[in-house]
């Protein structure tokens, strides 16, 4: 399907898409570009890329799909280093968490280039980051939401579909403001509540004593708060407006069910607790994780 | 071991006690009292009891063991219930998540009865509750916190350390003070949170679209808001001092990140998350479930 795969940011996310479109003998040759060279060599070290590029812009000549995986505030900056090597054909996307701030960067540095760009958000990952973890599975079964343009050009929407679609993602596809306002509220908010709860209790003198006890249930409510920093930094201030929105809509809610605890209002706070756990015990992510095919 | 178990409250915790007990063949027979009749007839079709009590009294009758595994609120009326039923060499213990409220009501219903209760809190559970999830191996390889008394008698402690210890649970001794204070930090308050947190994405107009783009992430935050909520209703409110100081916390450390966010001030919030994600990486359960004896 692709001649050669040009990897911007060898990391989990970007080496898993190189695995997995070579498993799936999508792609004849991989080249990779990372801001550290011994990322990009351990890259190459571990068959995820087949060549090393020195720049941004190296690793997009001569190919014809091209994936930018760095952390989002870094997409302008990518976009502009390899504007001019970005042609008409070119199928180039990201797998960036937020949409709005991306598309934006797109736009300024693209220009009319801005046809080939087909905004891309693949909802997996893992706390452990690194292209040591990269994993041809890592798409199989998840949701890839793509936030197209009126500029993008509709035979590379339909390229980009099909390519996901063939690693194993299914494909959604929405604006960038609908895609930043969902994810403000189903992941962003969840990732900045797991930090400061996190903090909350490792800064008490007692913290560390605390930690000691916790089970299962802390376990997986602050599994999130192990994900990479630079990443969720960027994520948190560029869709900062729907993050905060979302925050704030929390705040009211735990401070209603803070009322009902002091008051020790125990049928209110039933009730809106079984509303939660009723909704939560039926909810089910839309699209399970199939076993991987090893 | 012992002659007799009796179970008071035969869902989650109390039936996996029953099977773990009679696996382990520490005990001969299991009588079972529920309030809810249909409960304890499942309890019996399933083998988790032998016999069905028709009171919490008659369950007692004739044990030399006793737990008592009901919401934290319905605790003095049991103690009440079994009181003169109560005698030296039984050993009487809980399974409450609270320690300082069953504390009070032991001492207020149980009176010169007091020292054969041992008051224990295995930190084990499923958000699937009911008697039909009950399961031999709940307890193997968790922790359980008893919080004796100065009237504990001595020998009953020994006894409840040895019997938590035979079906594969590690055995800490604490002050219920420093229980409470504790669980409200590494328990309750996640509780309350991912709680809170799922109610206000259902309570939005567009929440079921939201839901239906959550991701694995998503999934383990919010897995404990589906927990049973007569439990937690019961939880929150007997701990509410320990949890709304807990939550008080958070909210400042929660109100420092949004700031950060606000301004757009990277570094500082990098640092910050990066705090947060270094602990959480290296923490890890302190006893990680063994894989279970089946």
């Amino acid at each position: 399907m692709f001649n050669q795969l040009g990897v911007i940011g060898c990391g989990l996310m970007g080496g898993s898409f190189a695995l997995a479109l070579k498993k799936a003998g999508l792609v004849k040759h991989v080249v990779g570009y990372s801001k550290s060279p011994s990322t990009t060599e351990k890259a190459r070290r571990l068959g995820v890329i087949d060549t090393i590029a020195e720049s941004a812009l190296l690793a997009v000549s001569g190919s014809d799909i091209v994936l930018i995986a760095v952390p989002v505030a870094a997409s302008e900056a990518t976009f502009k280093a390899i504007c001019h090597m970005v042609e008409p054909g070119m199928l180039v996307m990201d797998v960036g968490s937020t949409k709005c701030d991306v598309v934006l960067a797109a736009k300024r540095a693209l220009r009319n280039r801005l046809g080939s760009f087909v905004p891309a958000h693949p909802i997996a990952g893992k706390e452990s980051a690194g292209v040591q973890h990269a994993d041809a599975a890592l798409y199989q079964g998840r949701q890839v939401i793509l936030t197209p343009l009126p500029q993008t050009n509709a035979a590379l929407l339909q390229k980009a579909t099909d390519v996901w679609s063939a690693i194993g993602a299914q494909v959604l596809k929405m604006s960038p403001e609908n895609h930043d306002a969902a994810f403000a509220a189903v992941s962003h908010l969840p990732h900045l509540l797991a930090f400061a709860y996190f903090s909350a209790i490792a800064q008490q003198p007692a913290g560390a004593d605390f930690l000691s006890l916790a089970g299962p249930g802390f376990r997986d409510f602050t599994r999130i708060a192990a994900s990479d920093p630079a990443i969720w930094r960027d994520i948190l201030v560029a869709n900062r407006e729907e993050v905060l929105k979302q925050s704030k809509f929390f705040r009211a809610v735990l401070h209603h069910f803070e009322k009902l605890v002091q008051d020790g209002d125990g049928p209110a706070l039933e009730k809106l607790i079984s509303q939660a756990s009723d909704t939560r015990s039926q909810w089910h992510m839309s699209t399970p994780p199939k076993s991987p095919p090893r």
